[in-house]
């Protein structure tokens, strides 16, 4: 039987914009993990009557409710009362909820008394089902009345999301209806555009698996999701369709489930017992920060020069004054040297560079802004390309950085490096 | 008269949650900025019935509904066909947004002839005013009916903010009772339940303006909203308490609707003809790169050093091989020796250093998860901050960067440095 969800979001501070509401999209992913649909997000203030409304109309469309927020000791249990209400629960005092509460508070305020309302939190509907918070105070809550189960976790997404993966989940096992699984090919180096007109007739003639095409921060990514009775029915489903979509695009697909780029090269590093190393204008540390965002990556990574002034370049990269001089610091010269230098200064294997104009205005000798030169150096060689990038400073980098690590990624993989 | 809008977004890709409803973030935000009360947000996925049950739902409890998403020529023109039909309209051939979208269509695609579907997307509602879309192919719509002004937006944020900020706002301007004027305090080095226990009851004695806290990745913002009939009365409310909280928080208010610390650090550079550099360790590049996301940095920043490597500490920037093999890398004594190398290799007037354990594992030492030291290198001394930051790899590095912006922000407005 296919079961219906239906998610409310409690808290002012949604509908005045202060935050957005990612717990919906988590859930929302979530739950079509577990094959159960979603037809409704709604959001509704800090006011009983507003969510009362909303949940008396969940009730009539939906099997499974599950609120977000509205369940800290400031807003006085709003969701709770008002759900328990809605139910017709009464709110009972859960002592060993008490007891965590307790001693979550004084891990984190040693030396400052609890105050009442966080006893508060303890109150929770009469028979429900109490989900452990382990990650903060409000315990989650879960029930089933009138043919609904009835969910209510914390707003903070940390919170939230935890809470959905070790509780809800587990919770709601039995009522996973098949599963969906999904994989993800990422792409870089193609347009959306074009990746979709290459794939439009495939998709429209598709059913199950599915293909989905996306674009984010100049990458491109198609996500194959096959239902079936179970994972493994599911996986032989996508297998045929990801061997078909990795021939078409070739060099172009960098991974499968794969986070990132930069999660690319450092595998392909790790692999091939090589260290990376960057010197950056343009990107600003960057791309080593992308690097280093990646746990573990101290054994490849040696790291950097952000050689953000031009004097810089010649000073700790060791770029000639006179190429400085000559071809200015936007130039393909003087990105191939910086690449090079890195790899002496820095004593790595790899050494990715950029330099260009991230805007907003143009440089002093009238490159435009989007125009960044990418090296890389290695052992047996120093490639640099050129790109012209007509879009947003922050975006400008962001691709730029993608670029280095694309260059890494193909010298690495032993493709054509252009 | 007071104004209540419902915002209804369309997509499957929200249910699905292969993306976040950043739109009703942002209409959230505009709306209340002109005054007008937003109670309830829906995501509905592209199916007619269910989208014709939320439209008819807020038709019962809203005077302006604002769609968003579902215009585009792939999906039919759900939103507009399903709004036209609400509210009794038809739908009718608009020449000259039909001359937009080729225009548009073909500054896009020079060598591909237009698809019947993007004609389809000149379809607007009869006796509407049309919103010229200007950022993508879908115009907007706005029309008055049954007491309700309707307006229907692009999905894409990108179209979507462009939209609202320039064809909604002025088209609603009429309706604005009164404005709302916000300011934000920002504060680094007070957690928000503290900053919260101190303001408590002054918060709860406020009606107009308002006093909200938040607190995002390490640092705390106090939000001071005004209500009145023009901007300058709202100024007035908001200044004598503005002045009074940083009476109250001195040194921990680091700026008034600045959008970083960094963006401070920046100003008082300018503003003191000063330059800066960094000199990495855990952040790996994360300092650099925060201080070159801000446009006009390179008047002062001279660029930085990542030594992810212990080596590169010594070689680079000039760590006595002594310090590093008797206090280890992660230590007060070699934060300050980057710092000061810093200075020396980048020729700057200030540098920030970090030298920490990010994890997830403690260092070979034995220092654990968290521990970061920050220096402040300058031309008359050199100071060092020890943190202990209990918390994820990604926020380590986050917050340990905002230490090093803090000292430098310090130093510059001769604030103590501790």
């Amino acid at each position: 039987m296919s079961h219906t969800a239906e998610l409310i979001a409690v808290g002012t501070e949604l509908l005045l914009g202060n935050i957005a509401n990612t717990d919906a999209q988590m859930l929302s992913q979530g739950l079509s993990a577990l094959g159960i649909n979603v037809y409704y997000h709604t959001v509704v203030g800090d006011n009983p009557d507003r969510l009362k409304a909303a949940v008396e109309l969940a009730k009539t469309r939906a099997d499974i409710i599950i609120t977000t927020g509205g369940l800290g000791p400031t807003c006085d249990d709003l969701t709770k009362n008002v759900l328990a209400q809605c139910f017709g629960r009464q709110l009972v005092f859960h002592e060993p909820s008490a007891r965590r509460i307790e001693a979550y508070f004084q891990r984190l305020h040693p030396n400052r008394p609890m105050t009442d309302n966080n006893y508060q939190q303890a109150m929770l509907p009469e028979g429900c089902t109490v989900l452990d918070n382990d990650w903060g105070t409000a315990p989650g809550v879960a029930f089933e009345a009138d043919g609904v189960r009835v969910i209510m976790l914390p707003g903070p997404p940390r919170e939230c999301k935890a809470m959905f993966t070790y509780r809800v989940v587990p919770y709601l096992k039995d009522l996973a209806d098949g599963v969906i699984v999904s994989r993800t090919l990422k792409l870089f180096g193609i347009g959306e555009s074009s990746m979709e007109a290459q794939l439009r007739e495939r998709m429209n003639a598709m059913t199950n698996p599915t293909l989905a095409p996306y674009a984010k921060e100049g990458e491109c990514e198609l996500r194959i999701t096959a239902k079936a009775a179970d994972e493994e029915s599911a996986h032989a489903l996508i297998d045929p369709v990801e061997a078909d979509l990795k021939a078409h695009f070739g060099p172009l697909v960098y991974g499968v489930d794969i986070p990132s780029l930069e999660a690319a090269v450092f595998a392909l590093l790790k692999e091939k017992g090589l260290t990376l190393g960057t010197a950056e204008s343009c990107t600003g540390g960057l791309v080593a920060k992308r690097m280093t965002d990646l746990a573990g990556v101290s054994s490849v990574f040696r790291g950097g020069v952000v050689s953000y002034a031009t004097e810089v370049k010649h000073t700790v990269l060791g770029v000639d004054q006179d190429l400085l001089d000559q071809y200015g610091a936007v130039s393909e010269p003087v990105a191939r040297a910086m690449a090079e230098g890195a790899r002496k200064v820095l004593g790595c294997d790899l050494a990715i560079s950029t330099t260009g104009v991230a805007g907003p205005d143009p440089d002093e000798r009238g490159n435009p802004v989007g125009l960044v030169f990418i090296g890389l150096a290695a052992p047996d060689g120093t490639w640099v390309r050129k790109v012209n990038l007509s879009m947003g400073r922050q975006r400008i980098r962001h691709i730029a950085a993608s670029h280095g690590f694309d260059l890494a990624r193909r010298y690495l993989s032993g493709l054509e490096l252009k």
